[in-house]
């Protein structure tokens, strides 16, 4: 059925069919930062919904999909995590879920786009508050760049980034992820977004490559996200010493942290490892 | 990003938010009868589409998920099934998964509306050419009608409604429910599709509640289906003697079917009743 000129359409890839589409209550925030194009619109069934470049970053109603398991799946992996980074993510959502685990001192969050950080910050209080905790450090600047520059320094990397296109087409390479391992602790665990296997698994299968390149072994994971296209997603988690992220993670503090969290929880840990088998054959 | 006339929103409850959205490229056929409307069109990328009053029924790219979880979860908790009953369900999908049992002597189709099975029969050969099996027996009739003149017959009964409005409401009562486990056999299996958790909550719970009205107890479980609204979609598995879906099923079968199946397998089986916490709480 067709709908009036205030309904959005998320245009996927080839242009013959949609992602999340819904209708524009009201236009909040419009702006072009030197990266991309930022908005923030307003629908009354998702809540306040974020568009980079005209594609959904986050929406109210669904952000919490993503963010437990980007997140909570490697931080459960890791014993104690004190020391962890996000790279993007300057919507404040990952920061917000590290700041769970109870053993966390300091979280870097280094977003390249200012802009996203204000919007947030004015558009989503529920995610970017966190970034005002006094174990939050902000940087500005580039992932790759800063990355580049640590070692043996986080417990925890969560790669919190958009499609591998544009400006973080970077973050999705063989020599990024090497940056990131030598970056990472002994006992240190990377998790990154790495796109649909409904919609994209070439994409999918080349990033899972590259990360294979860079540790080794590598663990893909995949769980829904309704805002998404195909509403299908994976993360992938890897570990500088490689370890067993269905049998080897904290199933105390993953039931503690089920508590706060409207997604993640012990059992979805274990289950989310499971996957189809369109997807284990691509692999 | 607006799209052109030729774009096809299906309008989800509320209209404020859209299920599947695509340029439809051609349409095959349009047809109106005595239950609803039927049209099957043409997109490049999710292959033919079938649309009942407006919703997405089935797109040749995605009906695996769905028949794979909605027949294999319970076919394989039940030891060696032999007749078996797939209510509604008839552009054949469920048939043709049920028939990789190997135990399977007979598959009876009950589908109120024989628009739906020619319209499949013609446009939809990968999934009704089933019909043509020995084993089958199609019968145009009201399912509720069907299912209360049965007694102690099917070792496993699947539920392939569409939504619980229109001519399928009653299809989701707990009368018909208790229909359906007086018409298993002691170790039977019923499993139906059981709405989007993430986008229609009140529907699941209502669902569910009904079912242990009739069943005592039920187990509800999640997979994706990019095609249906918010992709995160449920069904619910009962028994006529309560089982454990988790422990209690055939897991060498499973394996033998994965080889079949593009998203079905053991792990899945079991990982599959991993429910997200809000989804928990919600029951």
């Amino acid at each position: 059925m067709m709908k009036s000129d205030s309904w959005f359409i998320e245009v996927f890839d080839g242009g013959k069919v949609g992602g999340l589409s819904f209708q524009v209550d009201e236009v909040l925030f419009q702006g072009r930062s030197p990266y991309q194009n930022i908005e923030v619109v307003q629908n009354s069934f998702l809540g306040k919904v974020m568009l980079l470049d005209g594609l959904v970053m986050l929406t109210e109603k669904d952000e919490f999909y993503y963010h437990d398991m980007l997140v909570h799946v490697p931080m459960a992996c890791v014993e104690d995590p004190e020391n962890v980074l996000v790279v993007g993510g300057g919507d404040g959502g990952s920061v917000r879920e590290m700041l769970k685990h109870p053993s966390v001192r300091r979280v870097v969050l280094c977003e390249i786009d200012g802009m996203v950080i204000e919007a947030a910050r004015r558009f989503f209080p529920s995610l970017s508050s966190c970034l005002d905790d006094s174990r939050v450090e902000v940087v500005v600047a580039d992932g790759i760049e800063y990355v580049r520059g640590c070692r043996n320094e986080f417990d925890c990397i969560c790669i919190d980034s958009t499609d591998p296109v544009g400006p973080a087409a970077g973050l999705f390479s063989t020599e990024f992820y090497s940056h990131v391992r030598d970056a990472l602790t002994e006992k240190g665990a990377m998790s990154a977004q790495s796109e649909s296997p409904a919609w994209s698994m070439e994409e999918v299968t080349s990033i899972v490559r590259n990360m294979k390149n860079a540790f080794g072994s590598v663990h893909p994971y995949i769980f829904p996200i309704p805002c998404y296209p195909s509403g299908l997603w994976s993360c992938t988690v890897c570990f500088r010493r490689d370890r067993n992220p269905v049998r080897d993670f904290d199933r105390q503090r993953a039931a503690l942290l089920a508590k706060a969290c409207k997604y993640y929880n012990a059992d979805i840990h274990t289950s989310c490892f499971a996957l189809p088998n369109f997807f284990r054959q691509a692999l």
